[in-house]
């Protein structure tokens, strides 16, 4: 690697000399670190340093988590229930985000721990504002399925800055709710991809 | 792979006939497929399927990411500004963690959303209760150094339950918070694992 690294790009037979070795004897061993991604070859021209870390195996690693495998139960309220209930909920179900649904418990808002903590510092009483009106609402909520990949998912909370998805399966009528999907249960499974070599 | 899962242990010669190739042909190829742990090999047995996955490589890669690749700027307070001053300060700055400072600089608290939504629900004046009437303190607060491992740190925070860790450097004084590690930085780190493949 070192001698590929500071020679590249540098034939088999020129690696074979200065090793003192035959190119029939290193030729197994060039081929394990080609194969594996940290040389590149080219022919008539030689090896060279890929500068790769093995990655190509890490992405099919990460290409067989879905968020069924990560998913956490799903906390809601009703549209009607006070700001200051919700707050209440949140506490005692201990989560960071609610989602909110309508009569026939189907998905019609979200509501993050910073849009209570906006509401709680406004002029107006908790008790007698219904959470629909500080809501974040459909179609303006990001949602996932159970079976979409969790790398997909965790692009979705970065690229929308949001701390949390639902998990939800479409009906005629709209979207139930199945589950949630945190940067919590994102990390647990980068936790997870170490804690697999156990 | 199949001969081997389906006939392992086998030996080099046996793995050979079948696919009527010569032993010498066959030995670069079976040493690829022990090397990248698919197989393993056990002198005068023969090779047998691991059933690993390249999760080597994987947490090779993982034990790459450090603290300092990910983190993020700290947004500190003074250990005597109100509540009210603080989830000013963490909307204008957007962020979901604070770190409380004493006249040196020095970390003694930290302050959550949660922290701070449980005081504005509380009855008292938000104006008027300073931060370290509700903050957590030292010698409760979990914190990081910028070369510790990010998985390390991913661990810490699902242990601890928490959503962010300060990023310090212990001096004679006690501490001087120079980043902070959140959910955010590890779901990036965990999106940037897949997309080192494109």
């Amino acid at each position: 690697m070192q001698i590929v690294k500071d020679n590249g790009p540098i034939t088999g037979e020129h690696i074979a000399d200065r090793l003192n070795l035959t190119r029939a004897t290193l030729r197994p061993d060039l081929a394990i670190l080609t194969m594996a991604g940290y040389l590149d070859a080219r022919p008539r021209v030689g090896y060279f340093y890929s500068g790769k870390t093995g990655t190509q195996l890490l992405t099919e690693n990460l290409k067989k988590i879905y968020v069924k495998d990560y998913q956490s139960i799903p906390v809601v309220v009703n549209e009607n229930v006070s700001v200051y209930d919700a707050i209440v909920t949140m506490f005692l179900e201990d989560v960071g985000t609610l989602f909110v649904v309508d009569a026939g418990s189907h998905l019609v808002g979200v509501l993050s721990r910073k849009d209570l903590l906006r509401a709680s510092i406004g002029k107006q009483e908790l008790t007698s504002i219904p959470v629909n009106i500080i809501m974040t609402r459909m179609p303006n909520i990001t949602t996932c399925e159970k079976d979409d990949l969790l790398i997909d998912v965790a692009k979705k909370l970065i690229d929308k800055q949001i701390d949390a998805l639902p998990v939800v399966k479409e009906t005629e009528k709209g979207f139930e709710v199945f589950g949630r999907i945190t940067k919590t249960n994102i990390t647990k499974a980068f936790v997870a991809l170490a804690a697999e070599d156990l």
